[in-house]
């Protein structure tokens, strides 16, 4: 399958601007209405969730018409170049309804094996974290530079990130914990920003369950070209959601996976 | 006791400016150090703590020379004016290492009784929240605006932020899980920038234990300013530290110390 990286780079930057606009107006506005999509649980979608996708998908449509879209709100739709747009206007809902600013816009494409190239965008602070075919770069309030993951080798040296409690089963925290309880530091509730910060050479470890596929292709694609890898709590593949260990290198994801793995 | 509340004002952000500037050159940088301070802990102080409240100290000796300081990397420095200046040049080290964006420079000044002026910092995000005399606004990437907190009257409508189950005892997060279950969303890991929202109106309470003096005051002066309240587990003062609840206004700050006291 053939594809210009350099267009879709070109196309998923300005779907990442085009959310943007469309977000902002709502963030910390004091009328902000959530509703419910889930009876019992609390998963708010915004009309900023909404506007967003409907911006990009209007976007993909003039830019990119051949290609499928996934998008959290609006579902599927298909196309017929094999490449597939997966899209989540605001990951991290509960964290823009409180007004923090650790949601993100995520943006991926590819073709039905994975992503091949992932924004993770952070509007309010102006912060977009980008990779494709082997490069990764941040730009934002400091400027624009490339990054890259770190070399930790040992649990015992690494920061890991999750969302549980507030996400998961008993069961998943549980692995969850034997793994946390060798790091260095565990820090709670950065939403997809935690995956960024792996990319950026800041975390050595994301480990989270009860994903969608729109949750965790952008931070696949991210940071795997950051030189990252990401995978399921087996070593295979996640794009496609489930839970997911993302990691700085082949060393650290290892030593994590022996452990999320011994549990079962 | 007298004192220009203006000419605190302009104090405060002038010490606010150059703790950007002594900070901002570390953040994520690939190289930042961090010692050990706690053996068996993990409390990292890096030359960015140290550079940004040796900043601060210098502006005060030169503006305000009459005045006392308690800082949390170099202690106290005597005054004869009755005001003490309170410093925590990195409100969550923890964050700051790990390059999240919620961490904070914590500005206050008062009398023994308690602090009149507050100022939270997020250099990275160059946001600004700061309140005293009855006001408080916030000033960030979408511009300058008033700021109050919000009139969330039931547990149940609440947003509630803690760095539970990073810090404190057992006892006291059962004590703050028995108000988390009434709460109708729970966030964790966001450092000193809860308060800052409970100012800014989107979060309700933020429930704390083992906080410093320097960790709490600006919260204090800020919240109070915008209108809420904050208090110790018992409904006194906090200003001295200890376990601190910060709400949004007087009702849900009741229902909170209700279910916090009748678990004691």
């Amino acid at each position: 399958m053939k594809y210009d990286i350099d267009e879709l780079k070109r196309v998923a930057n300005a779907l990442a601007d085009a959310a943007r606009y469309a977000i902002l107006p709502y963030f910390r506005a004091p009328d902000l209405a959530s509703d419910n999509k889930l009876p019992g649980g609390y998963d708010p979608v915004t009309a900023a969730d909404r506007a967003a996708e409907q911006a990009m998908r209007r976007l993909l449509a003039e830019m990119r018409p051949d290609d499928a879209i996934l998008g959290e709100e609006f579902g599927v739709s298909t196309g017929t170049s094999g490449l597939t747009w997966v899209l989540d206007p605001i990951d991290g809902t509960r964290g823009f309804v409180a007004g923090t600013p650790t949601w993100g816009v995520l943006i991926a494409v590819g073709p039905e094996s994975g992503p091949i190239l992932g924004i993770i965008d952070q509007p309010y602070i102006g912060e977009r974290f980008e990779g494709g075919a082997g490069a990764a770069q941040m730009s934002g309030p400091l400027g624009t530079r490339a990054i890259k993951t770190r070399p930790t080798r040992s649990l015992n040296e690494a920061v890991v990130f999750t969302t549980f409690p507030e996400v998961g089963t008993t069961a998943d925290r549980a692995r969850f914990e034997a793994v946390a309880s060798h790091a260095k530091l565990v820090r709670y509730g950065m939403d997809c920003y935690a995956y960024a910060l792996v990319a950026a050479g800041q975390v050595d470890l994301v480990i989270e369950a009860g994903l969608q596929s729109y949750d965790i292709q952008a931070p696949i694609a991210l940071i795997e070209a950051a030189g990252g890898i990401v995978t399921d709590w087996e070593g295979g593949p996640v794009h496609e959601g489930g839970r997911a260990l993302a990691a700085a290198n082949r060393d650290i994801h290892s030593a994590a996976l022996n452990i999320l793995q011994a549990r079962t």
